[in-house]
């Protein structure tokens, strides 16, 4: 009858390099967590975000010192209170993933929601010189949204992609500047690219200083996403009439429980939700896909992004959204042969 | 595999005549739901508030003219969309318990929360000759929270009542002025009353007016809750700074999923909270008791002021609620002996 967890490194070979405003990576890694209980296993993620000071080490190193308070998979408050939010999001897809098994439903069932209404999904196209920025365009085909990564380079190399992109590409952008433009800047690229029929410009500068989104969205007419200024459901407040919409990340929030307090929250405040991702696999990806039916729009394309991803859980068509029907998060983890 | 419902008026005759600001009441009706499906008898209820425009009958005739959107029980979002809030809260209460019982899971632990953190309810106390009042006062004994109805009367015969109750009992004090006062005379009340130790005071002034709660709360160091001015999540942004708490009832958000998403945006603003009700049944008591340990304070006394009850659910030891532990909500109705 006890609670058994077990946390893993789980290392992710990405398809191609992946370049944003901070840096590039060509693997990434995120933290495995099993859950046993009474002869069920469950499946559990996070993908820390160094930013917010938390990584797959510190994330292993908090469960050595603080053991489970309890074996009771349902005492969701008693056992994630007070966890560090990346540390918490695994613990909390592993608690959700074990007690739809143990009842037999799947997440989205747990939650009252549609499986119908989950939105179509951006693929992220990460920094790049033009062509190959173009290159990844002609790839991505005929999905139906794109978020393109900008806040490096110049102002007009950045309106210059994003015209050649659009030249090519009838489907929906996206842009993310991943905090990397001055307000001023931003109200300058912002008011260029309006032409190319941009839904949304996600967290255009640093984090920090709301009355600067609101500045900006005084002065362009492009939709403002906070993301890296939204980390949970407390930051919202102070956001109020400064953005159109926030990004929920189950890693910044804590998982399910702190995406449905995000998500309740900014539905009072009267913002618009987008739901997006880290490099991770399908557990994460997965968990997120059964929130989707209650947000505007999502970006979860991790496990387009890794080359070799053990666990199958949400499929996509046509950039829709798939959510699978097995009890719990319907996550499953592939056989190995040897 | 049907989802049927049934919606009956249940009269609650009560113990003493109840008189607020807004008049007398010598006995109450509500809305008691009956939800079956496939075997499975699940309880609902709703006493709706005429100031918000609802009353039993609009809630029969509401789904009179819409027939429920589906026989899944599971479908939370698609079955309540649309609904007004007290006809959707005895459904969402009803839909709470069905899938509980189907699970074989009490709602508290659907919910993820510990049947222990429950807090202490105060006890209401209706607007009378201080006499009355101060008979009332001995009834309740050693209670340990009285919740005193103010709002009606001279400043100074408000004071007086306060005073002589606060000579004769020792515990926690809270004042509700149901919207009776002025923001000039909430202030020069509260300001008297600072020294009888009050805990909070709720709704001082008519809704409508967060500046004015503004004025007061500025003006008087009693925390000021507001009820009233917070029917359901999206009432809240306008109340940031303006109050300290904000009162929750399950018939003004529309039942357990709308008091979710005002508990998560109240906590997002830092706002402390507090659980009320109506004049009910145990059915409406005992569902909110299951929420209650998400919240700072409980004012579920709806039980206590009822003559016959047909339905036993949550119990009171000492003010504090004890949940049952039953599936769903863990209410049971009483056997009638010919």
């Amino acid at each position: 009858m006890s609670l058994d967890l077990r946390i893993e490194p789980l290392e992710l070979p990405l398809v191609h390099p992946f370049r944003t405003a901070r840096g590039e990576e060509t693997t990434t890694g995120t933290a495995l967590f099993r859950l046993a209980n009474n002869g069920v296993e469950a499946l559990g993620e996070s993908s820390p975000i160094a930013r917010y000071g938390e990584s797959i080490g510190s994330i292993i190193e908090w469960y050595a010192r603080h053991p489970l308070r309890g074996n009771d998979p349902f005492a969701f408050e008693e056992l994630l209170s007070g966890v560090p939010p990346a540390a918490r999001c695994g613990l909390d897809l592993a608690l959700h993933d074990l007690v739809g098994k143990k009842l037999g439903v799947p997440l989205f069932r747990l939650l009252g929601l549609d499986p119908t209404r989950t939105p179509v999904t951006s693929f992220t196209v990460g920094i790049a010189d033009p062509q190959t920025t173009l290159q990844k365009v002609r790839e991505a085909g005929n999905h139906p949204v794109l978020k393109i990564k900008l806040g490096l380079g110049s102002v007009n190399d950045q309106i210059e992609t994003i015209e050649a992109v659009r030249f090519i590409y009838d489907g929906a952008i996206r842009i993310d500047a991943n905090e990397g433009w001055s307000a001023e800047s931003a109200v300058a690229i912002l008011r260029e690219l309006d032409r190319f029929d941009i839904e949304f410009c996600e967290q255009p500068i640093p984090a920090g200083s709301p009355q600067q989104l609101q500045y900006i969205r005084e002065r362009a007419s492009i939709p403002i996403v906070a993301d890296e200024d939204a980390k949970d459901a407390t930051d919202l407040p102070a956001l109020m009439n400064c953005v159109d919409g926030i990004n929920i990340k189950l890693v910044k929030c804590g998982g399910i429980r702190g995406a449905l307090a995000m998500i309740h929250t900014a539905r009072a405040m009267g913002l618009k939700i987008m739901l997006g991702c880290m490099v991770e696999s399908a557990i994460l990806a997965t968990a997120a896909a059964h929130l989707s039916p209650l947000v505007d729009w999502t970006d979860l394309d991790g496990p387009f992004l890794t080359a070799h991803d053990p666990f199958s859980g949400v499929t996509y068509d046509g950039g829709h959204l798939i959510l699978p029907d097995g009890p719990g998060l319907g996550v499953r983890e592939a056989t190995v042969v040897a």
